[in-house]
């Protein structure tokens, strides 16, 4: 992680969601990966366990994030205020991101594993924020509930911002699925 | 699957289930779930792919039937509602079987394997449930936020019925889970 490799672990990172793009995940080896990025196999293993980490390396901090936010909300917040300043706060990581999240997206759709991963990742994250949302005093099962609702908005509003001719920003397209969330609830 | 095989499946079903729990899934084989039930390793083949189909065998019907409820529910009800019938089509599919669902849902937390094919499965279903709301005429994103809040109803309101001491219904546990979703997204 010298200064004769800069950049390195977004390098990687690019050449293996290029990569996994054009030839398939399953058919990518790592020693391909490092030489589209014109760095050593070494150096990856210095960043990445394995070629699947390069895809969920940001999950443990995105999920980190959003229950600190969610915790972090004014005493006062009701649970989908709070939920909502978690919203905004993992928008945030997304700044600049949107065409990597598509190919990204693509990637995982295709492969079942990594779908199975993804999935998994998502209820690790519910999971978190419930824990934030009990800690702020709300009883199960609303903080489940709420946990799993927020997510749901996460996912939905994370699948229309990538979806292909979609301009809208993700913040903006965060709070419209949440709001269309209420009027469903309210609705019924 | 003759008449010297009464009940065949279920009785497979509950064997493999309590060799799962004494001595862990991985280190049960289909032999030995076989001979627990009094039958052969043939037998269960007829019944199940594998052992890990006892588990999920029913998963595909219960989708089936959330989502053809939620499809045939009056013309003029609101997705919430159309989701409370699904609800409650699917609780009659759990009649007398609260036990076998506590030590089926014991046997999958423990392996991740089998939870990440769990999560897959409530995946596939929200998926049906999302496109049965669609040819009421719900347009997205309000079908899949809906759908999704549909399963995490289901989830958690299943997991409250399987829970240690509960002695309360499954349906009434997920009418008040889908109430609590409701009070927390007006709350909000």
């Amino acid at each position: 992680m010298g200064r004769w490799e800069p950049n390195a672990r977004e390098r990687l990172a690019t050449a293996a969601l290029d990569l996994y793009s054009e030839r398939g995940y399953e058919q990518t080896t790592v020693a391909e990966i490092a030489g589209r990025a014109g760095l050593t196999e070494r150096t990856f293993y210095r960043h990445y366990a394995d070629k699947r980490e390069v895809l969920f390396a940001g999950s443990a901090e995105l999920q980190e994030l959003f229950a600190r936010a969610v915790a972090g909300a004014p005493q006062a917040t009701a649970p989908l205020d709070a939920l909502l300043v978690g919203l905004d706060a993992v928008s945030e990581a997304f700044t600049d991101r949107r065409d990597f999240a598509r190919k990204r997206h693509a990637v995982i759709l295709a492969n079942p594993e990594l779908r199975e991963r993804e999935l998994i990742k998502l209820a690790s994250m519910a999971a978190a924020i419930a824990g934030a949302l009990r800690e702020r005093g709300v009883a199960e099962p609303a903080a489940g509930l709420a946990a799993e609702a927020g997510v749901a908005v996460f996912k939905i509003g994370f699948e229309r911002w990538i979806a292909a001719a979609e301009r809208r920003t993700l913040p903006h397209l965060l709070r419209d699925s949440l709001d269309e969330l209420k009027a469903v609830a309210t609705g019924g």
